[in-house]
């Protein structure tokens, strides 16, 4: 043996318990936790295919579709993605994608890489897109696919007009991808009725599931659309022809497709089984009143939240701009290190300017924002008293 | 709401305690179970990124490499097999296959959807490939890339002289993919002293550990020639230049790439931890002699092992012939009704035609060797004794 064991792993295994607010993971609940750490299951046994039936009905609700081609693709949320743009594109097409933060920059790194002639229509700093904008962007470019996030994680804005872009979508051929990782149980989304054509969501934010599966859903026109590719999709990993069948989505026999995680599903449906308990209306009213506390509270702290329109944050992540003079790195420490608590930094076009304060799940509570609210000020002013001289000399 | 919540997800979640002695998954121990209910870090935690650092060199250990570029794809065993292949193949390569059962095949349809001129070569029924007909292919594809599994789990085929295909390979300037999923644990691997270019292993096989966390390691060589791709690797999620930042293989500072699930990370770190604890040599050997038992004992039911030549026998996959007459659905059914004891058909190529025993991780025991020995002959019997007419009649 040239190389020999690592002395590391002779250690424990080491976990803190830390509270997530953060832009995601969030915490799961302790049902989620013990679901998984039941034993193992074949991906074929019958109690899998059960729970793996369960999950699907699960999304479906939370979706609100009754399309057949729903399921999940075993990877994080980045694997939802990939799923759309590889089984819609075919080389060549024109991919369009909104930006109103990273997310649409993602996706159309993903789109080129799969052929895609890409196009973009973005939002100015800190808003949403508006209706005219992507018309706009519609009648220059013509797009094949239309990629969106409706919300933006990494600048806490909220995407609307999904019903309009919709029927736009129609109007042009053209296929709607609406990413709704970090917005699905923070606001409404409703699949069908809207007429989106490919829709994915994170477990690991507001749903409380471990990262690592991620739900997904394809409407009857994208099927048809893929199953009448001129080539295969590129990735046999996505092809969710496959996957489908696999979830036994399509009415014909199960196949082996790849050996999914019984750990994930156990814990993915019990929290689906959580979330539907509690009931979707009631999810998403409480994550927006306790974004809204989020907000006054901010306010009252003599803070600023990063986008400016109401109508246009997002309950999930909110993002806040960090005090001139401040170093967020320094706050965000300050709560881990004195509370456990995750506050996290900007990410892409933010980073440097904003924190970001998750209100997810297991977190989106009362108890919870004013808890936030309460270390965030702390961490603050225990900053700003630390280091006078560079603040000072900043202004 | 047009979608109610669904009320199967009312019922409590059910999880049965299985034997899982099939190709895979095997079960989990004890250990690996309990740490997965572990509260949620983030995926840039200092201590989640502690445990991936701690994995990391637990794989160096197990693959018996020094690469750098030693990282998990988070996805099942398959999504190793996309990075390999998505990551060295550009349009027109030629990419041959090595053909003992599905894999070959497998492989095939990934790298012929990323473009490349797909050739094989394939063993003779029940056999794996000797140097021969590997140099003799070799010569006439002058391949860029050639796959093979070191262990088929579809027909319980070892296939040898990856020393020799490894040289082999670099006097063709080709790269060496070896998928060891199945034959991990099982037999000896030298990923560095055999000049393997790419190798990935499953999770949920000889190490214990769940599945959906894929371990896999380039080599200095192959790392060399994807930084020098004329385009980028098809797909972003298994694009291994930014996977292996986030893994911190590289010396730079690390990316957000994806959201890894730490609940796949715990399980997998303290499954290594076991594995290293036992020591490789210690686990070859005991899965070796398991093997063997096992195939003594087939011999004294008066039933026969698929693969003829013993060297050629996976010690981790065992597959084993039906007898004539006899049912493998009603024999397996039998197994997991009165004992939750998996046995498992066969796949592709051996469909119908054999059983398919797993010794892996908690299941290479004496114990169990005896027990699946003893469960498959009664299981044998008891069909016979029920469908004797069905059974004259075929003979």
């Amino acid at each position: 043996m040239e190389v020999p064991p690592p002395l590391v792993l002779k250690r424990p295994l080491y976990v803190p318990s830390k509270t997530l607010m953060g832009p995601g993971p969030s915490n799961c609940s302790q049902r989620v936790l013990e679901a998984m750490s039941n034993p193992i299951l074949g991906q074929l046994h019958p109690e899998c295919l059960q729970i793996m039936d369960e999950i699907k009905e699960g999304i479906k609700y939370i979706f609100q579709t009754l399309n057949d081609a729903t399921m999940c693709i075993s990877g994080s949320g980045h694997s939802g993605m990939e799923a759309a743009m590889s089984n819609l594109i075919e080389d060549g097409d024109v991919v369009l994608t909104g930006i109103c933060g990273i997310w649409g920059h993602r996706a159309a790194d993903m789109a080129r890489r799969y052929g895609a002639d890409v196009r973009y229509v973005e939002a100015s700093f800190g808003r949403s897109l508006s209706l005219e904008e992507i018309k706009f962007a519609f009648h220059t470019h013509k797009p094949r696919v239309f990629f969106m996030a409706q919300g933006d994680s990494s600048t806490g804005i909220l995407q609307g007009h999904i019903r309009e872009i919709g029927e736009l979508c129609r109007q042009y051929d053209c296929f709607l991808v609406v990413d709704v990782v970090a917005s699905l149980g923070g606001t409404e989304f409703f699949m069908d009725e809207w007429k989106v054509d490919v829709a994915y969501t994170g477990s690991q934010k507001a749903l409380g599931a471990p990262a690592g599966i991620t739900p997904i859903s394809f409407s009857k026109r994208a099927l048809t659309h893929i199953r009448q590719r001129k080539t295969k999709p590129k990735v046999y990993y996505f092809d969710i022809l496959l996957v489908g069948q696999y979830w036994g989505c399509y009415g014909m026999p199960r196949i082996y497709h790849h050996t999914i995680s019984s750990t994930l599903l156990y814990g993915l449906r019990e929290a689906l089984a959580n979330f539907c308990a509690m009931g979707l209306k009631s999810v998403v009213h409480r994550h927006k009143e306790c974004s809204t506390r989020l907000q006054l509270g901010i306010e009252e702290l003599g803070l600023e939240m990063f986008v400016a329109h109401e109508s246009e944050r997002l309950s999930t992540v909110n993002a806040i701009k960090v005090p001139f003079g401040v170093d967020w790195r320094k706050v965000a420490e300050y709560a881990m290190r004195k509370y456990n608590l995750e506050i996290s930094g900007g990410l892409g076009p933010t980073v440097e300017h904003v924190f970001r304060i998750g209100l997810m799940g297991e977190n989106a509570t009362v108890e919870k924002v004013d808890m936030v609210l309460s270390i965030l000020h702390e961490a603050i002013q225990s900053i700003k008293q630390r280091a006078p001289n560079v603040e000072r000399s900043k202004i």
